[in-house]
């Protein structure tokens, strides 16, 4: 059994390469650590199998999976300020490529028997409780 | 060619951790099962290739790309009804995790060769019929 | 550094099975290169672990993850009309399936050092400039 607490949060999408650097590191690899060093709740890659044009790269005509630059997708469920306040942190790290911000409903849930620490208070701050 | 519909659903998105489990198996495989079970029209099972946070575990200051509990996310696109009627059932399994709702538009295609069955005629239910 | 621009989008996902087929060709290698023709300004295909019924092909009771057709999501970010555009070509080689249509913000971010061609003026239209 779980907290159950329901709202309203962003959903964060930012597409980028498989292959863009950010001084000499992967972006991805980067952009993870900062994301959570920042203390964003939480962040997952997503990584295409195919594709075209989703990274910083220009990739002229071919399409990606002739080359070893796959798409990635980098989604992060969070409050709107969580997400304004990342967004400089990104844009510097970003040379091109696309990020979408969407408003999605959200349930979330949280063990019962772990206490809710302050980190975890933050993460359910205009949530509403439901059990 | 095709049967094409239009209208609207809802898209649920549910963050899971893949070594999370359910009564001794994997969460994700008994959570597709009973969404099959359910009627549900569809489910997709996302892997991620890295990322924190989306899981019932707590991973602690470790990346999941450092550990094998890579992050997972479960889509369905369905009518609300038919999301609502399951929530309960993903609530139960749920120890730890995060559940998006987000209204999309959707445009159905189905086989002509297909004869509508009850089920079909079910997943098209509140479509608009376009050719 | 990069430019920056910021305005609305439409996010189209379209949910085939890996083992389908357009004209003896696998449809989302075919799907991808006619939105490229087509100019959109790019395409992410990813492909699920698991899964069921998004596909043309009718599955059954077996679950995908048991058999090879595994679902794939074609991912496109444009502009209403970019997308409108390149419907009917999709409609056309889908035999069954799902398409969904979400608005979404977008931030897009394109090179300092790579002049604004013909092409790249059509990406920002309607996107506002911030730096």
């Amino acid at each position: 059994m779980s907290h159950r607490f329901k709202g309203e949060r962003t959903l964060m999408r930012v597409f980028i390469g498989e292959s863009d650097k950010y001084q000499g590191r992967p972006l991805s690899e980067v952009m993870v650590e900062r994301l959570r060093d920042r203390g964003v709740a939480g962040a997952t890659v997503l990584r295409g199998v195919a594709g075209f044009g989703a990274s910083s790269r220009v990739h002229g005509d071919r399409l990606l999976r002739l080359s070893p630059d796959l798409p990635l997708i980098v989604e992060v469920v969070e409050t709107e300020e969580a997400i304004q306040a990342v967004l400089p942190d990104l844009d510097e790290m970003i040379g091109g490529g696309l990020i979408t911000l969407e408003r999605a409903g959200v349930i979330m849930h949280r063990p019962w028997d772990v206490r809710l620490s302050q980190r975890e208070l933050h993460r359910i701050e205009g949530l509403q409780a439901e059990d």
